[in-house]
């Protein structure tokens, strides 16, 4: 028999579907899973993006450019100019969602063995990426305490070696909700430019801020703007997860080329799903404000239900829809695998994700779980009551 | 300025793709191209997949599995059944096309510095996943003169080392047009058996068969049923290549829960373009006559042609839509170049692929180029007219 290769051997397994078997069999068992483990929003698409598809006159579904077609990248630029980004038409390579941008953007910058520092926990999938183009995440652990703010830049200092080619951060952050203020990530743009480093921002979450905080891009900073590369998605911003996709943004050429390389490679992104997509730039302002104001009350409803658990920990978010909380348990990863074989309340139970597959640190928030809050109010409520019960069985 | 890496420096250029910007140019100059160049078809995508996208009732565009939605998969392992391929949903993995399929496959079955022996000229963007994936690929040359059929199993015996990890074929073949037959296929089955190699076989074009052969499938051997692994897309099949829809299949159970892993960390292949890729298994035969009707006689018409031109030799393709042509010119990609750059008659001129691109081997395809025949057959008549007179200049 051939002999399967340990690189694939290392790949992690996702996270976020690693209990997907034990809810599937719940369900045989008739028990109604709350699935808060996935960023998949109940939110529905705006109509525009899906009319467009269906009234879209295809013959022939072609290959589109593998940069992706001009008339999504000319209206995509002026959609961030709205945002203070500053980009071109070719400044954008369109991909299969941001996996495959990031995916792109690490094998362009970086060889195997090269390093790259994420603060953690971080969204699992960077793993992944990394595995696959056999890259090494220096990770520095960001804390419950202080909300998962922005680490100390000396802890930045103390892992930069020559093999160190980036710094990776997601804003706002999955899966902490954290969203770094302009102070932090202009101590982030230093830093880059002290060491000459890439720094690559996750900003799919860009519209989903709370309390008044705005999202601050590291486009923005035009002093680093060949080190800055913005990774994005109509996954979230428009509840498209289902499109595929994404983007890479950069004003370094050299990079945009580079990506282009990988992007001919794969031949284009999907053709229905750029349609889907350049529809989208349309959606009205309105939609956002609805669509924010129910994430806002049902974080709300989260944070204050999770609050009166007793031993829970849980860090507000002020972006996304994610938060990570701290269970009186030592192992999360039990407690959710038993929530979903062994648990129910009034035939009913729930899915979340053990935090420990966002940290890369070993042994680190083993006691955390990732909250993903995609359900509306009334099922947050059941969720966070069977939460609140389940703990209560599960320490006797 | 950061350092862009040498590895994302080495990823080759897209062969078909290089000379497009010279067409663009000789656009804006008012002289239309016959883009031979890719095999983009000009043939209709099958109706009822289109409408089923039309006719989707999509409220939230979601994540599907990452595998594949479970009823695509299974109407997809009936679709294998009717072409004497036995095999069950679970065997299936779904991914963004056929490229996205291969990166899956040699990521999960190589590691870094391992080897894969391919036949040569193979499909250019093999080249791209293998770079990407950093491995090695031992070309072993095929022979215009033999019509590039399968070279001597003694030629891959003496590149196999400890390394060889693989052989990839794709059948029908891309850019020769050759169509293994069943006692290549065993002889290749022997080889993987008595080294313990995988076999990996593009078998995108099954369905482009001409003269009364039949595509033979490594899948059909049973003996080889833990190292086959079939690669498909539904791009050429339905001529839905902006889909984005192929899949990984194999009866290795430890490669696909491996390749599964990789299919997760990019979340999930696009949803409308599952949609209509189900919907296309519905597709009546009647369909395919008729497309295959059309690209015999356009093969036919265009080696007619191609043979009235002094110099020039053809091989006669027996499937896919591409033949190989050698030129009477010491190298074909200044030719090529120069037939947009310089060259018009009638304000028209001709893309076409160079094969250098399609060859590993250092020096060797020089002068030959790869010609897709999506045209339809009054335009490759145009089209084998210019470059019978472009070549008359070119020499003189």
């Amino acid at each position: 028999m051939p002999n399967i290769s340990i690189k694939g051997k290392s790949m992690p397994e996702s996270p976020i579907r690693k209990l997907v078997p034990y809810a599937e069999d719940a369900k045989k068992r008739g028990i109604k899973v709350f699935k808060l483990n996935i960023g998949q929003p109940d939110i529905e698409t705006p109509t525009q993006a899906i009319d467009a598809v269906k009234n879209s006159d295809i013959k022939i579904l072609a290959y589109s450019r593998s940069e992706g077609s001009d008339n999504y990248r000319s209206k995509l630029a002026q959609y961030y100019s709205k945002k203070n980004i500053s980009v071109k038409q070719n400044d954008i390579i369109v991909t299969s969602g941001a996996s495959e941008a990031l995916f792109f953007t690490l094998g362009s910058i970086m060889d195997p063995g090269d390093e790259i520092i994420i603060p953690e926990p971080f969204y699992a999938n960077y793993n992944g990426f990394s595995v696959a183009n056999g890259i090494k995440i220096l990770p520095i652990t960001s804390s419950i305490e202080d909300n998962f703010s922005l680490p100390k830049i000396s802890e930045f200092k103390k892992l930069i070696t020559p093999k160190t080619k980036a710094i990776l951060i997601c804003n706002p952050n999955n899966p902490t909700g954290y969203l770094y203020s302009k102070e932090e990530i202009k101590k982030l743009v230093e830093i880059v430019r002290e060491y000459d480093l890439f720094l690559i921002a996750d900003e799919v979450y860009r519209e989903f801020t709370y309390d008044g905080y705005k999202h601050y891009s590291i486009m923005e900073e035009e002093s680093i703007d060949q080190n800055a590369i913005m990774i994005d998605s109509v996954s979230k911003r428009y509840s498209m997860c289902g499109a595929r996709i994404g983007c890479v943004v950069s004003k370094n050429k050299e990079l945009i080329k580079t990506v282009l390389k990988f992007a001919q490679a794969r031949l284009s992104p999907p053709t229905f799903a750029q349609i889907a997509s350049l529809a989208a730039l349309e959606t009205p302002e309105k939609y956002f404000d609805d669509v924010i104001k129910e994430y806002k009350k049902r974080r709300d409803v989260l944070i204050k239900k999770l609050r009166e658990i007793p031993g829970i920990k849980v860090s507000v978010p002020k972006g996304a829809f994610y938060c990570i909380v701290e269970l009186p348990v030592d192992d999360a990863n039990n407690f959710a695998s038993w929530l979903l074989k062994n648990f129910s309340l009034n035939n009913e139970t729930v899915m979340v994700a053990p935090a420990e597959g966002f940290y890369s640190s070993i042994d680190t928030g083993k006691n955390q779980i990732r909250i993903a809050y995609v359900l509306n109010e009334k099922d947050l409520i059941s969720a966070t009551n069977i939460i609140k019960e389940a703990l209560i069985q599960y320490r006797n």
